[in-house]
Parts: C-alpha cells; sequence; structure tokens
C-alpha cells in the first residue's frame, strides 16, 4: 500500500489532529496502548496525540538508557507532566551501559542499543503493561530510508521478538506516516508544545555514545555530558542547525601543574544547513570559539585540548560516528 | 664547568664566528670531524661555522630518515652545495621505518628514532669515516632543559655507544653551547645563509613522526606528508610562530560517492607566540580556513574531515604527540 503523503504547505493541522485522534480511538477501542517517548518531535508529537486519543488508557515511558544529555530524563518527564500527560520514567542505565560494555565499533554500539531497547528494555513493558496497541513516530522519511536500505527495517514486532499472528491481537499504530519532519513540527506546535520540542535541534538515537569516539564507557559518557552541556548553552544563541561536542578516543599532550600529562580531546561542531544533506561549519565569532574552549578546558576534567570541525558535508557527515 | 651564556644583545657575531673557527681548528688540527646535519637553524649553522674551519676536513651528513617533509632532504642538501659546503645524503629510510614498526605510544617512537640514530646509522657513519671529532649542535637551552631532567642527557659518547677512554681521541666540540635560539640564528643570518634556515620555524626532532598520533607506518608518514605540505604552503603568509597538521588516528564517518566511509581526520594547529612557552590559536580568516579543509579533503586521500584547534598552551602543548 502507497502511503499518501501530506506536504507540510498543505497540512491542516487542526484536522490532521482530529484525524489521527479519531484513527487511535476507533482503533483501540476500550483497551490499553504503549509509546515509548524520547524528548524528541515525533515521540513527543505521538505522545500528546495518544493522550488526546486515549487519556488514561495510554502507558508512556521515557527509558533512561544512561546516555541521555544532562538532566534530560527529569526534564521531559516534566514538561509532560506541566501538559497534563503522566509519563513513567524507566531507569534502564545498568542494562544499556552493561551491553556498551567493550564495544568500540560505532555499529556495533548502534546494534546494542537497538537490541537492548527492543529486545529487552521495551519488550519487557509491551508485556507487563497488557497493551497490544503499540504507538510509533514513524515518519514518512523513515519508510523512505527503510526502502532505500539506508536504515534497518522498522518491523517493531519482530525487533521486539513478538509474533503478532501466534499473540493475536498486537498491533502497531503511526500517526505520522504520511508527514515529513517540517509537517511533525507544525503539529507539535499546534499541540501546544513548546518552542523546545517542535524546533528541537536533531539529536542521535544512540544519543551521547554518538559523540564518544571508541569505547562508550559511564566515565566516558559522563565527561562528553558535560561538554556536551557547555557546548549546547554557549550555541543556544548561534542560530546554527545543530551542534555538538565529540570525545575523541586518541590521547593527546598536554600540560597539568607543568608536567606533561596525555589528555583527552573534545571537538566541536556547529553546522549551518537546510535540510542536512549538505552542511558547513558555522563561522563563529573567535571570541566564540575562545570562550568555549576555556570553559570546556576549565570544566571537563582530563581535556587539553579542543578543536573545532572546518570540513563540510559532504565529504563529512554532521555526527562523527 | 659552568656554561659561559652569550646573550643575544651582547653578541658580536663576526667575533663569536671567528672565536669558533679558531677554537674547532685548533681541536682538531689535521684530523678529520664529522656532524650531521637536519636542515634546522643548529645543525645548519654548525655546519658552516666547521666548514669556515675545516672546509673538506669535515664530513656533513644529511641522514634522510623517511620522516621528512616534501622535498626536504634533496632541497637541503642543495641549498648547502650552492653555499660550496658538500654534503652527503644518506638513506635510512628503512631502518628508520622499520624501528617504528607496531610502535604507537610517543614516547617509544621518540625513543626507537633516537636509537636509530645514533646506536645505527650515525654510529656506522663515525666510526667508518674514521672522524673523532663529532661537531654537534648543542644549545644552553639543551644543557638547561637537561639538567632540569625534560631532555635525555646529551651524553653523546653513550648514545653512539662508543667508550672515550677505550677509543681514546673521540671529543666532541659544542660551537653553539654558549648561546640560545635567538642568538643562533644571528650567528646564522652572519653565516649567509637564507632566512629559510635562519628564520625557520620550529620543527620537532622525530620529524613527520610526531605530527601522526598512533603508529608511523610508511603509508600514515606519506598521507601527513601531503596535508603538511599543503598546509605549509597555505601558511606561509599567517605570519604564525608554527603551524603544523597532524594525522589522528581515530576515524571519523564520511561520505564518498553517496556511501558511509570512515575515513582520516587531520588536525591543523596554527600558533601565536613569542617564546613557545605560552601559545594561542591565530585567529585565521574563515576563508583561509575553509579553503586549507578543502585543499586537503581534496588532496590527502581517504581524509573525510578536517579540525583547527582552538585551544591555548598551556593548557595544550604545540605539538599533539
Amino acid at each position: 500500500m502507497t502511503i499518501q503523503e501530506i506536504p507540510a504547505k498543505n497540512l491542516d493541522t487542526r484536522k490532521f489532529i482530529d484525524d489521527q485522534v479519531n484513527s487511535i480511538k476507533e482503533a483501540v477501542g476500550p483497551n490499553l496502548a504503549i509509546n515509548a517517548l524520547s524528548g524528541g518531535v515525533d515521540s513527543s508529537t505521538v505522545t500528546m496525540i495518544g493522550h488526546k486519543a486515549l487519556g488514561d488508557q495510554l502507558k508512556t515511558y521515557f527509558i533512561n538508557n544512561g546516555l541521555m544529555r544532562e538532566g534530560e530524563p527529569e526534564h521531559v518527564v516534566s514538561l509532560f507532566r506541566d501538559l497534563g500527560v503522566p509519563v513513567q520514567l524507566v531507569d534502564a542505565r545498568a542494562e544499556f551501559l552493561g551491553a556498551l560494555k567493550g564495544i568500540r565499533d560505532p555499529e556495533e554500539k548502534r546494534e546494542a542499543i537497538t537490541q537492548t531497547f527492543y529486545k529487552q528494555v521495551f519488550r519487557r513493558l509491551v508485556l507487563e503493561c497488557g497493551a497490544k496497541h503499540l504507538l510509533q513516530g514513524t515518519i514518512l522519511t523513515d519508510v523512505d530510508e527503510t526502502v532505500a536500505g539506508i536504515k534497518r527495517q522498522h518491523n517493531v514486532f519482530e525487533q521486539l521478538g513478538i509474533n503478532p499472528e501466534e499473540a493475536f491481537g498486537y498491533r502497531i499504530l503511526e500517526p505520522l506516516v504520511q508527514l515529513r519532519k517540517d509537517g511533525v513540527r507544525k503539529v507539535a506546535e499546534a499541540l501546544g508544545l513548546p518552542a523546545s520540542v517542535y524546533g528541537r535541534m536533531p539529536f542521535p538515537g544512540p544519543a551521547l555514545s554518538a559523540r564518544v569516539i571508541g569505547e562508550a564507557t559511564p566515565e566516558r559518557i559522563a565527561l562528553v555530558r558535560k561538554a556536551t552541556a557547555i557546548t549546547e548553552e554557549m550555541l543556544a544563541s548561534s542560530g546554527a542547525f545543530q551542534y555538538m561536542a565529540i570525545l575523541h578516543e586518541d590521547r593527546v599532550t598536554g600540560m597539568r601543574d607543568g608536567k606533561r600529562d596525555f589528555g583527552f580531546q573534545i571537538e566541536i561542531r556547529c553546522w549551518d544547513s537546510h535540510d542536512a544533506r549538505r552542511a558547513f561549519p558555522t563561522r563563529l565569532a573567535w571570541e566564540t570559539l575562545e570562550d568555549l574552549s576555556l570553559r570546556i578546558l576549565d570544566g571537563v576534567p582530563g581535556v587539553v585540548s579542543v578543536t573545532y570541525n572546518i570540513a563540510p558535508k559532504p565529504p563529512s557527515t554532521m555526527e562523527a560516528v
């Protein structure tokens, strides 16, 4: 079946929301539904639409995988609480960080996170809560990329290790599947979500593990989390498309208390882009670069060197890992 | 014995050169002397003074260790030939690159180069040519740093594995030992050496192996040699104290022909400094940074990412390795 795209410029957000709320109500009936909220614009929008349709019949979970930014789990949960949407915070840090132990290869890190999410944590929540309807924030771009072989096949049942025929009644609902990112942002705004959600900067699925070259140990995640907090605070006013701090695995020479010291290096990337297909390093003011470097050297233990990316995409990519 | 420093401001270069020429003549008499020329300001100055004193009695060798910059060995030899000083080019690339094989630690790389130089290549030349006088470009700062424990003890005989008491008659001559770098530059200029020598930017002893994080394989040296040539050409007019390209060991994601590709990253450092004790990243124009990045991405195979250092020394150091 071909999916009928709704381009953002033709989108009647009121009507779209009403239509999706009605379809969800009809599909779920008197039963329970479940969804996982990451705080990104897609899953936040699904959570709001699902809650409008189902109220207490929707169980929304925020899974803390230990790879989130500073204060992110608490921030997302309290933001939705203030909007009247209850979200249950699940502490799965030990499971994810355990699964990442000893893994240095970027693809294997991604795989470990996906497997832990679907096969362990989310599967357990689905089975425990008894919901047979899963709300997913799939958008049309995800479908395209799956078809093109860029993204993994999003057959969620297979990911969960649930055979929907054997376990009769399981159903996936994808209310955003006719939209692209710009459409989702309009719907999110119409739903009353704040600009910090509907205008949110892209953030990778594997979260801070994608901001660490090499093994994502708890110590290295904590380190890049500090650098990320400083970078995001300092570059919030830059107007850039996306900015990030990356912890390198290479050690470089530095001086601490007059002694040679092999220390860490943090790379900053800050991108100008319209659609993420091509991107250019933002021409930040030298004062900003210098302040940023000093704050990172001062605030992140063991860091002796900071660099700024000057290569465009392509041949670079936005993320390093 | 305390060495009597001659500060650059009190230096009478004519008199200094005459005094050193006379001492060398007197010390060497009718015999042969040997020295190794690297093309740096110290060894170039010693070569000129030694040649003034001894003419054909001085055997000067340029040892190509395979870690030199593009065209450097040929350039240095022809520069001295044009000044009337014969220099013998020794191809020792296989020995040095062989000694570096499998070594990733910076200290061990340095040690492998030092050992190969003294215990193998230079020792063989000393013994073969029959010279018992060695001219060395030691300056006062080297002596200070040896005393302070920053540099290794420069007991050259020990380095060479020659016991001067058993092998009677061996003697080291250090004509520059009363000077610091600024004094040596004045003497070099007075000797008629070109600005490319007396004003030469600092370059590390371990040469390009210090510009590679991790193992210095022939392939990785060739790669950083290309990046160095581009960087030195483009930043020659910057007026900076020192600039360099560093090949990282970390691989980062890039795109080549529409496909994901883990590629290399080159870091550029360009320093403003007076005395190398403190240094700050040069505030290069964005156009320069962008041109430099594009030329490296285009000209150095496998490179998908270029960064620019934004951290000051301290806590950084000038060199990364």
